[in-house]
């Protein structure tokens, strides 16, 4: 078993820290949070067992994860290689939703190797240590990005990690990493975000009119409760992969607006019908 | 209890007779079904005790319950009041997700005041006998729109029967319906088509790119799988609604668009707080 370091006791540091350590492969959390509130949260909460500084948790830890959002990240994974001796078999990995930043960041650190670009395609639209469930991983996908740069033994070492979280490991650059995110995740959040604001700006006006919310609007919305602090700075880094996508993404929307507004019904149907297609992908 | 006529033996017309049919409402359901396949699958699946032509079904019944598509249900509701005899207490009623057209095109039928225009929100993506379900309408709103057109009895009768369906009545003319099922409901099955056609569009060159959809991608994505005998007439019969509700959307589009173009960090977050709005809103 394995001590293991979580900087970021939110949804995703939290619920690995308690599908490691219920599956055996953790043996002691070690905790880092800067919100003094969910780092009391965790401890009570048993998802870590001391919440340290962050040189204590790397100097106590075999794996450190780095579990916060993608601003801070940068700092912290330096931080984290700063503070690993030469020869250690410490591995220290990310679990951000993007990855090329931070891969170029970090590129000429001399403790490069012990770091393990990662990102588990899971999660909900919740956050904090309260919002940790087990079995979040079970099943999904999860991306190893630039393996090549990381020491072999580190990269085995967080696919056993993520074995032991039951997920499928793809292996891709951060480059290619960072267009598809922008495409199966983070557009879907711009769209989920851009239709909660249309909603509420008519309801200043229409009080009742989430009376009427149907099982389909609140899917389709669901993604817009996601926490600004872990999405601003995923689009802001992912910058010209999700423009490009919301570039042929208005395209759409354009071409279902001029059918509509031509009364174009042929066409209208061969847009549904074109769309339609996703269901032999998506269960 | 009652003998129910469903035109339309398809998700709401099916799971509205599974219903009334379990909670001793219905006593017999005469089915008219355009299409053979599902009509022998109601039959077997016993949704429908006997399938009809439509004359006979508003012989026999004591409610007509039409569940078509709005496009032929135009048709189809002026057929079904030819069929009314003066004097008559039998009720015909629409589920129809659009509201102002249908009302307009019976306006002056002499047996205008047997029809009540209804329009339970509840469904699924999917479509057919098959999709049919007990429990589809538990809990959720039904709208009973221009009820001072109906009937006193006839909208009672509609009422006891989404009584029965454990529905909220909810009441509004048909205009108002419009303009609010094109916020809560149609803009975000065009979100969700677009969303569709933009992934679908990247995946012609990138086979694999489904292979990290998340459950955020999925849950926004699920509407994309409707069906465009539904959906197109919709689009098209509440088309003025529908356009000033997109270019709302378009506008809250082009912001996230310009702050990350920008890399204007605090209008990205300033735009996402307003979004988390919708916490309070949508469970």
């Amino acid at each position: 078993m394995y001590k293991i370091g979580v900087i970021g006791l939110g949804l995703i540091g939290g619920s690995m820290a308690i599908d490691l350590k219920r599956r055996k492969f953790a043996d002691r959390i070690f905790g880092v949070e800067a919100e003094p509130v969910n780092a009391a949260a965790a401890l009570k909460m048993g998802i870590a067992d001391e919440i340290t500084d962050l040189e204590t948790c790397v100097g106590n830890s075999d794996i450190v994860i780095i579990a916060i959002p993608a601003e801070p990240a940068l700092k912290v994974l330096q931080q984290v290689l700063d503070h690993m001796e030469a020869g250690t078999g410490k591995v220290v990995m990310d679990v951000c939703s993007t990855k090329e930043m931070l891969a170029k960041n970090v590129h000429y650190h001399p403790m490069r190797k012990r770091y393990v670009a990662t990102h588990p395609m899971a999660g909900t639209e919740y956050s904090g240590p309260w919002a940790a469930m087990p079995g979040l991983f079970d099943g999904r996908a999860c991306i190893i990005s630039d393996s090549v740069e990381s020491d072999p033994k580190a990269v085995r070492l967080v696919e056993e990690l993520y074995l032991t979280l039951n997920m499928r490991t793809i292996y891709m650059n951060s480059s290619n990493h960072d267009v598809h995110a922008a495409y199966v995740s983070h557009i879907s959040h711009i769209t989920s975000f851009a239709l909660a604001l249309t909603v509420l700006e008519k309801e200043k006006n229409e009080k009742h009119i989430f009376d009427l919310a149907s099982g389909g609007f609140s899917s389709t919305v669901r993604l817009a409760k996601s926490n600004p602090d872990m999405w601003t700075p995923i689009f802001s880094q992912n910058r010209d992969n999700i423009l490009q996508v919301m570039d042929t993404y208005m395209e759409k929307i354009k071409s279902f607006r001029d059918a509509i507004a031509d009364y174009d019904e042929s066409r209208i149907r061969s847009l549904i019908e074109e769309a339609n297609r996703i269901k032999k992908i998506i269960v």
